[in-house]
């Protein structure tokens, strides 16, 4: 299935596809781009699937250098970057050339600002290869690097040419890796489309057991959500501030314990009933609504109590995100399922009492 | 005089006025942007001008963070983004905030490059004090900072929202930086404007003699012209190569000079002048075409000799272009003067003879 995202003259396809990780270069080739290409992956990943990509673009005409970074997070430092940048030049890439980044979103994250940085950028896909970095980091544009103090506060938006998405990398992926990957479908049902969200409640045993036919269809349906908010705000100025549902919390939960205690996707769970219970307080969102949401989450297997965090502690790191517009957050809520509003003036009463709850 | 540049969401003004860094802050309050501003300089030029524009902004509300760099070139290095970055962290800088740039190209290209990677971009404003950042790398967006390897290497692109030029700071440049300015006026003149350039070759003396009526009107004519190739290569895709005029080779000579040797204004006067008998060699212009060109470089007291450097180096350095393109270098060629070509085909013999005749 080819999902087009319309950016005017930086408009891409998103390929989703079981067994598309061996076509990549039938779809690059048509894109008319220089004849080098850098294949960017950590060590894992690349034994599973470096290969297929590689030989693929290798048929397609391209030059293919390949450049291993750390796996997870620690790929995303100022001293990996570097030594792509290093790497990059001593490869001879230049405008024309490609970097593709073949992994989950912290090796997407961390080639694209490679990608967007160097000689103030140079054309950049996503072979994103969990279930997160395919519905949701791999389409947008944004790229990011970690600051010692700060996740992700070092990036820019540099939109690839083209994503493709091989569901049939979920094979591959630890269970609880698999399962985070499925809280952010579960953000985009509850803010943009309920049809989604009851399509997810119909197929949660068959998510839960890997089918490959609703995998496929789910995962399709949550790149086309997060392309048209894409679309509509391409560098997150307003709306695109929709895909921070769950994520406000999410992101204050991860940071208060220090990024050891949940996956991504299990805070942003964490995150969904946080502020669902917020919406009902602040009277915007029905019982049902927050109940609908939860059960959806723990059918898919994934935590909906928070339990062990100083509710202060992550007030404080909500205080410190990287939204906050001169020191007002935005939090999104959804008053029913597949609607969504922005509200900035919450109280920190309310958001400790949804947090303690 | 505001010199509008029309960049759809992103455009801006150039205001270029003799006294307009005391009015920096009347020029922003208008654009809503957040309370918090950080004002990045080097030590010589706060001196001269630092208590003036901190002063305008604080008048106009905005709270005003400083923040020295090194002066020149080594400001361009990543361990001086990465202080800045450090610092805009602990001054607790959000998203709607603003990063000005007070200084030359140097101070402008790396405070932009921090501004556009911060948070995924910041607002920023350029406040040049050269002649040189005045007329060229105060607008258009591009930013950068240098690998060890490779100038300007590790970049973006990221619009100002505002530039304020106040042509009186010339006062304060060195006679050889100065001068080294008005080449890339000369440049303007040579491939986009037939009159600007005649306006050039009649106030020559006048330019010389630091004349701030004249300075001014040149000064906003070269910003204009600059403007407009911006509005319609925003990307440097194809047309701003133009703005390359007398860089393939200039930027080559500084290279094959460590950088040493000429200022890179001076470079690009040698730079223009090679080029112009490069196309006269292939006999796109006449032999006055060239000679014109070189008459009023050397009326301006710049350089127009190549002399001390192997022509074989510099060739070699050419092919390292970051223009380049899949092996290609495109050069620009002023087939008379106020017009121009691209070429991509030009052999090594030729630019051989154009730097040894």
């Amino acid at each position: 299935m080819l999902i087009p995202v319309d950016l005017g003259s930086r408009s891409y396809t998103i390929a989703v596809e079981c067994g598309a990780l061996a076509m990549v270069g039938d779809h690059l080739r048509p894109l008319g781009l220089g004849g080098k290409a850098v294949l960017v992956s950590d060590a894992a990943i690349r034994r599973l699937y470096g290969t297929r990509v590689a030989e693929s673009l290798t048929t397609a005409g391209f030059s293919v250098t390949e450049l291993d970074v750390p796996e997870g997070e620690p790929a995303k430092s100022l001293a990996v970057a570097e030594r792509c940048w290093d790497a990059l030049l001593s490869a001879g890439i230049d405008r024309t050339s490609t970097v593709l980044a073949l992994g989950g979103g912290a090796v997407g994250d961390l080639a694209g600002f490679v990608a967007a940085t160097y000689m103030r950028g140079v054309n950049f896909v996503q072979l994103p290869t969990t279930v997160l970095a395919q519905v949701d980091a791999s389409i947008g544009g944004k790229t990011a690097i970690d600051h010692p103090r700060a996740k992700n506060l070092i990036g820019s938006f540099h939109q690839p040419r083209l994503v493709v998405v091989d569901p049939a990398t979920i094979g591959s992926l630890p269970e609880r890796e698999y399962r985070s990957g499925l809280a952010e479908m579960v953000k985009h049902g509850c803010v943009l489309d309920a049809g989604y969200f009851d399509d997810m409640e119909r197929s949660a045993a068959a998510l839960l057991g890997r089918d490959l036919g609703h995998v496929e269809r789910l995962i399709a349906g949550s790149c086309r959500l997060k392309a048209r908010v894409v679309e509509q705000d391409e560098r997150d100025a307003e709306l695109r501030n929709v895909l921070n549902y769950g994520h406000t919390i999410g992101h204050a939960l991860e940071a208060a314990s220090e990024y050891q205690r949940w996956t991504h996707g299990e805070a942003v769970a964490l995150g969904i009933v946080a502020e669902a219970r917020l919406a009902h307080r602040l009277g915007e969102a029905t019982a049902d609504t927050v109940a609908r949401q939860r059960a959806l989450l723990e059918a898919l297997g994934l935590p909906t109590r928070i339990e062990g965090v100083d509710p202060a502690v992550v007030l404080a790191a909500i205080k410190r995100d990287k939204k906050a517009r001169d020191g007002r957050i935005p939090f999104v809520l959804a008053p029913e399922i597949g609607r969504f509003r922005l509200v900035t003036d919450v109280k920190d009463d309310d958001v400790l009492a949804a947090l303690g709850a």
